[in-house]
């Protein structure tokens, strides 16, 4: 963004982030129309991106789920699921290792449905055994919880070996895989999962404006009367598309277009497989860049996502990140802060319409960076793993 | 839309809505960016932005109100203000005429807060006597709520009068002005109106992908503790935006940039009188020309807002709206349906990028179209205005 947003300019910054990210100008080219959100070539887009989304998360149009858009945030639609799915008498176990885990948990404590999380070390996957002893010790949880890629750390959850556990137990399942989407194959036959909740502004290569849920049509249609909120009633909202294709309340016209636009690009690119291979080569140059700057990284490569890398603030005083950051900005490349409780750490995201060029570029402007401020780098330290699963009992 | 909405056409079929609407190219080309929703920039924006809603609001910055952006249509800021503000023993009457009325009832009922509905029929405006023996009558009552323009029939409510009303007795007062905001002046100081909420795509004529609220500052800080939704939690949000100018969960960025030059158009335009006399000046020539073509308005003139007007079907056995209204959006033009549950009608709006020529082009294409479909128009009849307010109390 330069001094005037609103005129166009020859070149944005380039954003590292986990998302709104670098979409391709023909993304945002598909907002230069305004369209009407009741008019019938409109509901049949929706009904289109429907379609494709499932296309997109591998389940055939008679494997009996629904995709279903819903205006906001990721995280307006991981309180739908909650606020429409979970029955009075529910208790949700949520999964655990960072900021996202955590968020489940304060929308369950919000809207007072029973939980209890069962944590992690944010550098530690979930851990499916410590889910399946809550399991048998606690039959009154009825959902558990988890995100897929954990975008505190970038690490990434073991979502089918989870549903694997979940499944064995008869309990229903949530995953969050608003930042793995579209690049990360989920497994839905591995486990019984009623309910995915993604967003078109992280691997799709959209803009931000609304997020999807992928629901087993089953789960979905057992929780009539449940819904504690009319505009995160995600059962309504399917029973909206179903009559007359329609959102029921005002959608985010622009942003669905550009979606169209995002998935038919998904496809140009060779689908889910050739977008992973790509973002994983993007982080594969990031990561060995910046090790021979001598950052290291948080993550064992082990647990590490392709989506977005945690790095531990150099070890040297005259480091801090707002000056690293702006200095980098000036250069015209966006990078992330850290999110991570128990760590200094900045982030770099490798998805959206990023390449090795753009990655190298950003490699560049950092070793610029670490030569303008004087900064004395270490070489990367080995990394221990640590384990274990603490479970800790939140009673809304 | 053309059948590949992707691919840049000529020319949009030109929306006589209330909203997703008829934008200038400028709006939306200010989306062809990708912003980082986490950089200073962005936030500066964001600052901005909501400094520039009280302004328009008519509101100094010493007045003690805020504005508060939220992900979501108007719909999910009307119920973040409900969900937020309510406190846990609070009440609401709800003054209905018309489906966004009704929707506010709903969303109280959803939440499980004690409500009661003031009715008037469709055709008449909220009643503020009636209302004044509901509030001597009913001291649980603690929050007013109604509907500036109620886009069901497009009648205007008269809220200066019902504020009054309010102030009197020392209730709050809550006003969904998401059609009227931009175009029709609101007085702050005749009520003491708490929260007002409104949308960037109708009269501020930017695209959809949030609500705002302004609030009252005492008000909103007062609600520490009653929010019953983490992703509509209106103080945290406002508290985020004071922390470090960010949302809380990612925004529509593209939407937001849009609205920043929206609200450069409008100054362009000479602000809220200079749009609000090009909307009526719409709405007239409109109105004279359908009168002129035999159709006749739902809505006594003097109720009537300049936002969107509702007719009545033609009395003519010939006549089907799914066909009158295909034949209109094979010529490029958008009508809507009607929402009227006691008369059939359609409506047509006069809010947006649309100009005298916009008009009277749409007035040639229903008249062309009323000869297609060899529909015989009577001349107008004379209406009365029926009166009176029917309370129905609804318990949660």
């Amino acid at each position: 963004m330069k001094n005037n947003p609103a005129i166009p300019t020859a070149k944005d910054k380039i954003l590292f982030t986990p998302g709104p990210l670098t979409t391709s100008l023909s993304v945002k080219q598909a907002m230069l129309h305004d369209v009407g959100s009741w008019h019938f070539e409109f509901s049949a887009l929706v009904q289109k991106i429907r379609d494709k989304v499932l296309v997109v998360a591998g389940l055939p149009q008679q494997a009996g789920y629904e995709a279903i858009l819903l205006q906001g945030s990721g995280t307006f639609g991981v309180q739908a699921v909650f606020a429409t799915c979970i029955p009075p008498n529910g208790k949700v176990a949520v999964l655990a290792n960072g900021a996202y885990g955590e968020r489940m948990a304060l929308m369950l404590r919000h809207a007072k449905i029973d939980h209890v999380v069962l944590r992690t070390p944010e550098d530690t996957p979930n851990d499916p055994i410590a889910l399946d002893r809550l399991l048998a010790a606690d039959k009154a949880i009825t959902h558990v919880a988890a995100v897929h890629c954990e975008t505190t750390t970038g690490i990434l959850n073991p979502i089918n070996e989870v549903g694997r556990v979940i499944k064995r137990h008869g309990r229903s399942y949530i995953v969050d895989a608003i930042s793995s989407f579209g690049a990360i194959p989920v497994d839905f036959s591995a486990a019984v999962l009623d309910y995915l909740i993604s967003s078109p502004n992280k691997c799709m290569e959209g803009v931000p404006g609304f997020s999807f849920v992928i629901c087993r049509r089953a789960a979905l249609l057992a929780c009539e009367g449940f819904a504690r909120s009319l505009s995160l009633n995600l059962l309504d909202q399917w029973k909206g598309f179903e009559k007359n294709g329609q959102f029921r309340f005002t959608p985010p016209t622009h942003s669905i277009l550009a979606f169209d636009q995002a998935l038919q690009e998904l496809d140009w690119e060779g689908g889910v497989t050739a977008r992973a291979a790509r973002y994983r080569h993007n982080q594969q140059v990031l990561v060995q860049g910046m090790q021979q700057l001598g950052f290291r990284v948080y993550l064992d490569p082990k647990v590490q996502s392709c989506i977005i890398a945690a790095f531990y603030f150099p070890d040297d005083p005259k480091f801090t990140f707002p000056e690293f950051y702006r200095r980098l900005s000036d250069k015209d490349f966006i990078i992330y802060p850290g999110k991570i409780s128990q760590a200094d750490t900045f982030r770099i995201g490798s998805i959206g319409r990023l390449f090795e060029s753009d990655i190298r570029a950003l490699l560049t402007a950092i070793r610029t960076t670490v030569e303008e401020m004087g900064l004395r780098l270490k070489a990367p330290v080995p990394q221990t793993l640590t384990a274990g699963a603490i479970a800790v009992a939140e009673v809304s």
